[in-house]
């Protein structure tokens, strides 16, 4: 079967490798029918050392069940099924309080960190079938197919930055990002009835999909100028939510500035740092609170479904651009450009 | 009037000074017949240089109010009063949601800010007096002073920390310190009824004390052991909340370690860092969340002074010594050096 692999910072490659196979009674072997290309991805697009590559790529996906394991129960061969970017059994303390990126079981493990198996692919094993797999109401060749990939991840985890963010209809919200979770984060907040929503970007067109999603005001300057042009917006004191989307310390330091008095940082970009001020005169002072971490997405997907499925929300529209696996390559760098803001693959 | 002032690390003297008066039509004037020393009062005796001094001492009183500007309206010459340690004027945007440390008015400040004033004395000017002084139904001669007078600070803080970390009656709580706060943290955690509540310290008469208050278990082991020692006890992921109530690194570092995924490290020791970990690796890994900061003391007082007059909790225990002012060097190198828990002070 043909897979994506990352040898380094800008060099991926679609090679041919064994097929994957059910390893395990809990797997199942899933033929992927749509995947794509993560915002996250472009971090060790930009900096993997070949030393530590290579890499299979790829945290997303729907496809359907062409083999299950012989303690499989919840799906079956046919079934088109939905992925989150991390794998859980759905039935440990964790899993049951909603937090599946914390899944106790041993197989339990994020994608990206899976050895030998990765979504941007023809087919994938998938461990802990029962607990991981989602089934659609829908044939592989909806017309949804792109807004129900997102519950793999983006929306999932936009949905959990303004969850952990407290984000209600009394909360004015700070995005900062426009990428597709910044954007999505928008639209979650939009959809827990954010009073005001300030989208922090400077991407004509992803800012304007963000008003779309329920921007109520976009600011493109960043630093100072962005943090004054936020206080400006906001009687001067910020905003009592802060969507961090982005994961690098500019983003960081721009949220502490726009953050009101005993608000909170919520933050789903993966940090690109270790330290950062938390001490008086950052966070302390004014009771600011820090929230967020990889989104548990399996425990949001039966509440954000029926949205999509109704029409209510189209995250999908955050894929701007369809590729076949030989456009993988091309997709990571017109990414990293951003002359795409996501990037759909059909295998 | 005499007053305590610090001329620099481990300098601490009581002078003749002017009296203080009523200045302002929102000032009163309060003969303080009960003060204390805090335990963040030692930050400044260990490592004030001589060029920073001398500076007013002392954040927390009760008192007799003698004097009051014009506007005043809430109390009267001849009330018994108590101060929280932050001035506040009680009705601004931020004051109205219970955040009175983050007050908006031009005069809000923390005592130990004010310039010219400071409550280790025997009498003190009270800026926003109908914002900043809470009416007590007792007399200067109560025995209730000592549990009323944790009002200022201590006791709310305990409580400010409980309430930040969400502590109720499913959380499992391990409070880091066993200062006069750790151990109204440990208070409090019981109060809202805590499942679990694990006191971290080493010093026996405190740790017993927290017992009393409601610890159900005591670790004194520190570091990599004190963490095993948390984890062993809590099924090997910790506890649900952190309630950190020292402010140095250890201290933060020890919070990580016994913090459960998807649990909440509440801080209320004043952080003696700014940088700290943060990233994948610390909190963003397992949805570890951050809160805390200067205790809102003035928003829990209505809440918290019923259980006292009414004798359900007995705070005041934390006070071990009772001095007057010319004993208050020697109870700053009392507390220093771990031989007294908290110094009352009668002026």
């Amino acid at each position: 079967m043909r897979a994506t692999l990352m040898y380094g910072a800008g060099d991926v490659r679609v090679e041919n490798l064994p097929d994957s196979a059910v390893k395990l009674p809990t797997d199942a072997l899933v033929r992927i029918t749509a995947s794509c290309i993560c915002g996250s991805d472009l971090w060790p697009y930009a900096s993997m050392k070949p030393e530590d590559g290579p890499a299979r790529m790829g945290h997303e996906f729907i496809g359907i069940v062409e083999d299950t394991g012989s303690e499989v129960t919840t799906v079956k061969p046919g079934d088109l099924v939905v992925a989150p970017f991390a794998i859980s059994d759905n039935t440990c303390e964790f899993c049951r309080e909603g937090l599946h990126t914390s899944c106790a079981h041993a197989q339990a493990n994020f994608w990206d960190t899976e050895p030998e198996e990765g979504c941007q692919a023809e087919a994938v094993r998938v461990p802990l079938a029962d607990g991981t797999l989602v089934k659609l109401p829908v044939t592989a060749d909806s017309a949804l197919i792109p807004s129900l990939l997102t519950l793999s991840d983006v929306l999932g985890t936009g949905h959990h930055a303004a969850v952990a963010g407290g984000v209600d209809e009394r909360t004015r919200v700070t995005v900062i990002g426009d990428g597709a979770v910044g954007l999505l984060a928008v639209l979650s907040a939009k959809r827990l009835g954010a009073e005001q929503i300030i989208l922090m970007g400077r991407h004509h067109a992803r800012t304007g999909l963000g008003r779309e999603f329920g921007a109520t005001d976009v600011v493109s300057a960043r630093g100072e100028e962005g943090i004054a042009a936020v206080r400006d917006l906001t009687g001067g004191h910020g905003t009592h939510v802060v969507l961090e989307a982005v994961g690098n310390m500019p983003a960081y330091e721009q949220a502490l500035g726009v953050v009101r008095p005993g608000g909170v940082i919520s933050r789903v970009g993966v940090p690109q740092y270790e330290e950062a001020p938390i001490g008086f005169g950052s966070l302390f002072r004014h009771n600011i609170r820090l929230a967020g971490g990889p989104a548990p997405v399996r425990a949001y997907i039966e509440e954000l479904m029926p949205d999509i499925l109704d029409g209510r929300i189209e995250p999908g529209k955050v894929f701007d651009t369809t590729t076949d696996l030989d456009g993988v390559p091309a997709g990571y760098q017109d990414m990293a450009d951003r002359r795409s803001l996501k990037v759909l693959i059909r295998p």
